[in-house]
């Protein structure tokens, strides 16, 4: 595996305005990995008062998208064909952590996974782990 | 079936904040199902200029999560435990509309399927498919 | 939608061994939608003596192969990417009827759901539901 | 984590009739997880002479209930809800072999995973990757 694309990476999260309006931030990338952050606040909440569903989902879809750009080859893009999240445990933390790692890329699709984390009692435990397909597809096309 | 358990339903989208940040509705409620719209403004957008993964995977959540909640015992609610979503046309439009509706309700599990469309020319498109399973909980344990 | 490309979808039953092994057979093909069926014997159970989910699994994939395979272009052929399979009731019965969907279908990639059903005091009652992706490859190329 | 309870498992292998019929072994077997072989015949094929999606989600499929299986509590069985799985390539190989691992159990819930490799130059190859999620539920209900 050759060097992390991290032009590409940080474009993909530079240019999402929503994962901004979230105030999700690219932590690190590397060839085929990418970690992301986000810190809970308020406005992140459900009804039960944990984050939501859909915050952990957007962390993981948008960090399985820097993981597989990262590796992508010049002039490709990629986009998320379909997710499936498992929620192990509600998200109850100050922050969520996320990883994303690629397992498999091909010519037109990318296989990746995505643990998402909070800090408890000084130890990273597991909250909600992802497993994603994407297309791999030309840049400027976005679709 | 009997007639729906408004009051939870809307209860659910109440109390959620995040739902509030993005902007998200509760259109209608009946027993098993629920319907749903939000606004598209830029501040919902990925990277191309489309509506991000993470608001159509909130949505059609949330959605199912009205569905399953209008038809469980008094006393009771109800918890995402995993989905999956398909995307199969990119979310691009003024209004994304969601109608989920439960397949089947257990004792402890609940099945329900969401799908998310746009209107383009006059006519509903799905743009994306999700299948949820929500575990059935007391009311106020939050877990 | 045109007409379905009936010789492609009987082709992927014929050839598959592990179909004729389980005895499943193609009742019907159309445009985008193909109908199996498979007669349960004890040596498709699992250890409660209900039908495995490995079998229902591979009765929906297959279907889903049929229904993607009926209206790809000449020349393709169809293989699965990934699947999700619900399972909301035990398969209990002596037959299981399965129907399969397309919900898109693009250039280089087919979204299909399978239903599986069962007949039960006179009515199917739906025992599991399959959401699919497959990949639109050319033909003979087998991957 | 306490001791495996194996005679649950070995139960499960043993009484599904299904699995004998593909010639699925349980290899071994530790708290929270478990893993599993089955040698391909040609009986085990799809149309293009890969290993059937349908055996590698059997052998997956039962394979996560093993490793559930292994520490639910006496008197409990296991019953899968849902999975989802990825097909990273083809199962071409003489054998498969799989390896499950439970990420959470919870009272009523089990998250397990299981990766089916294949040899191939003397290493081993990811070929599929399962989600899934099983309930915990009474020994003897089979439902």
């Amino acid at each position: 595996m050759p060097h992390a694309n991290c032009a590409l990476v940080e474009e993909i999260f530079r240019r999402a305005r929503f994962i901004h309006s979230l105030g999700i931030e690219l932590v690190d990338v590397g060839p085929g990995w990418c970690e992301t952050k986000v810190l809970v606040s308020p406005s992140l909440q459900q009804q039960h008062g944990f984050v939501h569903a859909g915050v952990v989902m957007t962390l993981a879809d948008h960090t399985c998208g820097g993981a597989a750009g990262s590796i992508v080859p010049d002039g490709k893009d990629v986009l998320t064909v379909e997710n499936k999240t498992s929620f192990l445990r509600p998200a109850a933390g100050s922050v969520l952590f996320c990883r994303a790692q690629v397992l498999r890329l091909g010519k037109s699709l990318a296989f990746v996974e995505a643990e998402v984390t909070v800090e408890r009692d000084g130890k990273r435990v597991l909250v909600s782990k992802m497993s994603s397909t994407l297309a791999v597809i030309d840049a400027g096309r976005g679709n």
